[in-house]
């Protein structure tokens, strides 16, 4: 299962295989290469991120070469010379890659996976890496965000993919449903999603249904007739609580008499809050208390929110366009880098004018802490530490991965714990592929050891990312080494 | 060339298939329906839209199949009947369309698009068609409007797309530099883009480069020792213009000295009005005026506006995230819809909760005005009418397509044009495929049409789309039709 429509050695930048070339020709390119994968900042001004796109992308890394056509391509630009692109057909990734398991919540600053790769190798798949784990991310944090707007409600909710048609691009749909999926959605609208993941499938039908036919009550008894237990009939093609909801009760009561029950209805426009009291009203009046209540119109995890403070009675919050392109403040793209750390065994690190941008050089250890809080059920986690070795000692003082100045020391107690492990070595995966209903399971349990104030929709409690003492002075040194490079 | 990861019948939403197989035993499956491509709102708080995504998506069209793996996998849902799954194995796109060409300035609610075709085969086709069209119209107007910014400067200037890390999946950057490309970008980074769409491919180093060399001064000596034509420097590694910019000059000089000269250089982080400024007035200082200043880092139109404003000498700005994603004040999604015209020669509409959602009934041509513009240059584009059949006449009142309250009468002297061709029939394309290049000329052309107060980033002028007497009379009567059906 590679990410699907990532199949080519070509899904990268020109400037990779330039460097590439020149790493070749200077005697570089087998030097032994770290790179850390990270992003700076959450999105959707949230308190967490959930890591998601790992599984595919190490399956594309285990199958990646370059093809015939692409030497020839490559050999049509004019840049790249015979040795190179022989050199080309004999690529592999040999690498290894240490990661955080994929569904995992993670946190600015901290690598998320690390390259351990000739340079060559490194390079070349940087952009495939931050393609996929960028956006694949950035979907799976608004699921979790829309799901537990939707679990909020006191009766309960979940939460439907079905952004296709608004979604970025053919793959944009495709992944964005699995990604989707990692976050805690329950199902998609999309078929090919269903067929190359697994993930449930569902839907209702569409306007022209009802238009299909001479009116509305006929066009909801062809569909029932067809499929008597799954139906869930569109309510607003004509008006939703004049002609939709009377019609639909009309077509349950008709089921029930032959044995079967309408499984739900869907709201499409207008007030989605009032709507569905009124339509939980009449339902329940009219003696159909199981019928659920589908609601779509671009929704989000916010206009969930709203409509469940409100009294919204939705049970399946369809959401499209805002999931599958991950829109709202801080949502269209995580930001994610991929920086050398380490370059034949030396530390690297880049400066640039932005204070903010500056890597952290050295080979890092991503260590996380959970302890048990009194305030809340089970065990939370604390704190990650990023070090140079083992794990953090109590009473070390650790500081902020962009500001020195703020810093705190560890507290005794803490349980510490390695947030990684080694997925890939030479080149091959060290397990199997988990299953994609595995990692939901387990992206649901590492958010519910997060603590409440930091899963908060707004204004979350930031989980605490610190670098430990030897990481820190590791990137002083480098820094000044650097800065004096050009003060000689 | 069939748009990238878009080759499968079962890219759609499930509801099309249970939609379908609703059709197909109520034997309304092979019935003519009529369906319309629109949007209801422009991108970006704009004035105009660049339609793209036309070209590939026929391809995928002539060649779309259910496969056996297809309709076992639907086999497996059980809500398919054999029957059925055996006509799907015969499916296949027999329709025609009528469409703007790709490439074309287009506006909210008009029919971009229009499908005839069994209704069956319409229904199946709208997620895609919305998904290709959508996100390519979408991130083609992004480009043009980046364009359009980047030529106002007294010195010219270029967009060069390279957003494939920030992309929306695989796909999103494999799209969105072909969109790019039609909407008048210069060049992509992306090698896998270049090799599939023929679109130039560029590129300079990465940090990684500087720091895989003892020195930065190496670094660039190295680069440029391999690439004596072609080389661009990246400037901030360390720091841009106290160790990059004179190490640029040493390497311009010796590359001189050989016979060659530095292509350009790449800013990527600080002021970058204040950066290009101060690096053009040193290049130029240093006998070095055709030295290329290329820039990067969060890039979009205003940003660009904003350092030409300022006074900011870049030659070439690198648009990432903005552009992949098309992000920004109304960016992420094109919100274009398909809806239901006309079944087996009856023109049909979907009224809804929100008035302005509700769709336009009957067959409808498109008809643009052109006329000579004493202010500008070229006969401008003055003003789109729908009409159930010929061109609009003088005099004639035509009224907004939302509110007929807004009306206007035809001027005498227009001249009118079909606005749309017939671009597949009998399931086939009416023409090749034109080349990407002819469709970038084409909408160049098409934009400068346009009136610049239309193209204006900012509170542009609106442009006219309206409708004729007789398809506002048409959308009166069906609406009462609907109506009366709930009051009866």
């Amino acid at each position: 299962m590679t990410a699907p429509c990532l199949t080519s050695a070509l899904f990268t930048d020109l400037y990779q295989l330039t460097m590439m070339q020149g790493y070749f020709f200077n005697g570089l390119h087998t030097q032994e290469a770290v790179f850390d994968l990270y992003f700076r900042r959450l999105p959707f001004e949230g308190g967490y991120a959930v890591w998601a796109g790992l599984e595919p992308m190490l399956d594309t890394l285990e199958a990646l070469r370059f093809s015939e056509d692409d030497l020839a391509y490559l050999g049509t630009l004019g840049q790249f010379r015979p040795e190179f692109l022989a050199a080309l057909r004999e690529w592999r990734f040999s690498g290894q890659i240490e990661a955080f398991a994929e569904g995992d919540v993670v946190f600015p600053h901290e690598p998320l996976l690390t390259v351990t790769a000739p340079l060559w190798e490194a390079q070349l798949i940087e952009t495939m890496l931050l393609n996929t784990l960028n956006f694949q991310t950035l979907v799976a944090t608004k699921a979790a965000r829309c799901v537990l707007a939707a679990r909020s409600s006191p009766h309960g909710g979940e939460v439907l993919e079905f952004g296709a048609r608004r979604a970025q691009g053919p793959d944009g749909a495709l992944s964005a449903a699995r990604a989707a999926f990692v976050g805690g959605a329950s199902a998609t609208s999309h078929v090919e999603a269903g067929q190359r993941f697994g993930i449930p499938v569902s839907g209702t039908h569409a306007h022209a249904w009802v238009e299909s036919f001479p009116d509305e009550l006929a066009a909801f008894r062809a569909y029932a007739k067809l499929y008597p237990d799954s139906t869930v009939l569109l309510l607003d093609t004509i008006d939703t609580l004049r002609s939709g909801l009377p019609n639909a009760i009309t077509v349950a009561r008709e089921l029930r008499a032959a044995g079967h029950e309408l499984r739900g209805i869907r709201l499409d426009s207008g007030d989605l809050a009032y709507l569905s009291r009124t339509a939980r009203a009449e339902l329940d009046a009219a003696g159909f208390p199981d019928v659920k209540i589908i609601a779509s119109n671009d929704l989000s995890e916010a206009v969930i929110a709203g409509i469940i403070s409100e009294g919204g009675r939705i049970d399946v919050y369809g959401v499209g366009t805002q999931l599958a392109t991950a829109g709202g403040p801080g949502g269209g793209a995580l930001g994610g880098v991929y920086k050398l750390a380490s370059l034949g065994g030396v530390p690297r690190m880049k400066l640039t004018g932005d204070p903010g941008k500056a890597s952290l050089p050295g080979v890092k250890h991503v260590w996380r802490a959970s302890e048990q809080n009194g305030k809340q059920a089970g065990e939370q986690l604390q704190w990650d530490v990023l070090t140079l070795g083992g794990a953090p000692q109590a009473a070390q003082r650790v500081s902020d991965p962009v500001n020195p100045l703020r810093s705190a020391p560890i507290p005794a107690g803490l349980n510490w714990q390695p947030a990684r492990q080694t997925v890939m070595q030479g080149g091959h995966r060290t397990a199997p592929a988990r299953t994609l209903t595995d990692i939901q399971a387990f992206s649901a349990r590492q958010l519910a050891r997060v603590a409440t104030e930091t899963r908060r929709l707004l204004n979350p409690h930031i989980y605490r990312v610190s670098l430990a003492p030897d990481a820190a002075g590791l990137r002083q040194r480098v820094m000044e080494d650097l800065q004096a490079q050009h003060t000689k």
